[in-house]
């Protein structure tokens, strides 16, 4: 048999294939040829090898953009959680030392000096002002510390407006404790802080926040 | 050499070839007919191949199986992410406006009629009763502000029974503030609110909320 | 033709041949041997599908190492969301019974027995103590109840040392309400809860905690 009819024989199998096929590997005392590889079988499974990877790259590709949407969705929820905000500071005074009045001239701010805590540096004790950090909702409570010779009390301030406050009057009661709580929904750069009442006076008070959540 | 010794030398040689074996390609020189691809070699590199690509197969599907699981932990994560409720009123009247009193036939829900923050729309302001979204643990944080007219403080309700107050009695002192938190563990559609002390009245106060984690 | 030649024209196309190189299986009629598969071209093509499949090899290496680097991130994250701890508990008491006095030799802490809620189980109802099962930003509120016979208001500890307190004279007034709250940063094991002023006694009263997050 020379190579022309090899080849004619080749193609006549190569004509009839279906994919896949693989066919069994025989053993030399196996002299049926239609279980021999073939130029035409092994090609037929390299073309049928050429789809699945075809098929695999494709699958691949899906995973690594299923992954990265994963990773990226992911990120932003971590960032929100890394969104860490509290700060609370009280002003240490002397015995019978109080702070105030504020005047009209001078609507001071109470610097709550001794910081407890400060995650996130957004409060400064250096002014008393909590500056928002990042848009988000936040509670803030205050706690004022007076007594009967002066208006005690505080009003908490959102960019210079009143928003909560406490009042206790001078009166014959020779100590008063206020309290209040208020959550706030803020823009990034707001501002929060305490002020008296004029000719309010106070003692040893307390000044808190954080973020509930970001917006 | 005729078909049938060929077939007959590739088969021996097929006999003897272990997995995997890729061949060098030889240049048209070299004779040395072992290190030819042959029907055989390259069968059996196409077998090696099937095999090759049947684990990567499985291992996409382990791939695609763990980044799925992956997918719906998260999801379920950012869910309770989004569990945002917080909300915050207080009580606006003008210069001496009270406040109740409540009697035994109108035990009076307090309606904190100015809505600061309400995120998550639990908060009515025209019931002043939150009703809880989601099954959680929540804080509440009450003030009140009196005067010693009446019986001051308050008294703050899970689905109609007292859980805690604050009261002050009528008395010298010509004002008072009162403050209280819990923290309750709630189902949902509980609903909270504040009531008066028969008798008592109060004048602007804050009722605040939030959602602290779901459980 | 006998062997020796066919392997010689099959070593010349091999020389000439590059990758990747399908070529178009042809029917029976087709005499071109330049698009017959030969024992090269597939010899090539199973080359180049070796090189695909250690790219894809490599691929899913990379997948698996970015969704596991993912798995543990998020673990870490859950794991965090997963420090779920707040309790809130209140001192109950009849009708005209007050806790106190503290005395020097006594600092006793208060016990607030009834408790609304435990999440985390790191405040003890038989102890009064609140310990930090983890470390972290914490926000504690107390408020206390007291009448115009003793001093009333309670100190908040933090392992043992005063943080933030609330004060009340004796009194005309006949009972009073205080109350405040501070965000402290605590390790592990570090020990909250709160005491009376000496002298101090205190009716019905409420201690409330939670992790905002950790650090």
């Amino acid at each position: 048999m020379d190579m022309k009819v090899f080849l004619l024989l080749s193609l006549i199998g190569l004509a009839s294939c279906d994919l896949p096929f693989l066919r069994t590997c025989m053993d030399a005392e196996d002299t049926n040829t239609k279980t021999l590889p073939t130029l035409c079988s092994n090609y037929k499974n390299i073309e049928y090898i050429y789809s699945e990877i075809a098929a695999l790259k494709n699958e691949n590709k899906a995973l690594r953009a299923s992954l990265a949407e994963q990773t990226n969705k992911f990120q932003n929820v971590t960032t929100l959680d890394n969104n860490k905000v509290a700060f609370s500071a009280s002003i240490t005074e002397g015995a019978d030392v109080f702070t105030g009045p504020r005047t009209d001239s001078s609507p001071s701010v109470l610097i709550f000096n001794h910081v407890f805590t400060n995650i996130g540096n957004a409060y400064s004790n250096q002014t008393g002002i909590f500056t928002t950090p990042v848009k988000g909702v936040y509670q803030f409570t205050f706690m004022t510390f007076g007594n009967n010779t002066n208006t005690s009390g505080a009003i908490l301030m959102k960019n210079g407006l009143h928003q909560v406050s406490t009042w206790e009057s001078q009166g014959p009661d020779y100590s008063d404790t206020t309290s209040n709580t208020v959550i706030l929904q803020l823009n990034q750069n707001d501002t929060v802080n305490m002020i008296l009442w004029q000719g309010g006076k106070i003692h040893t008070s307390v000044f808190s926040g954080f973020l509930l959540f970001t917006v």
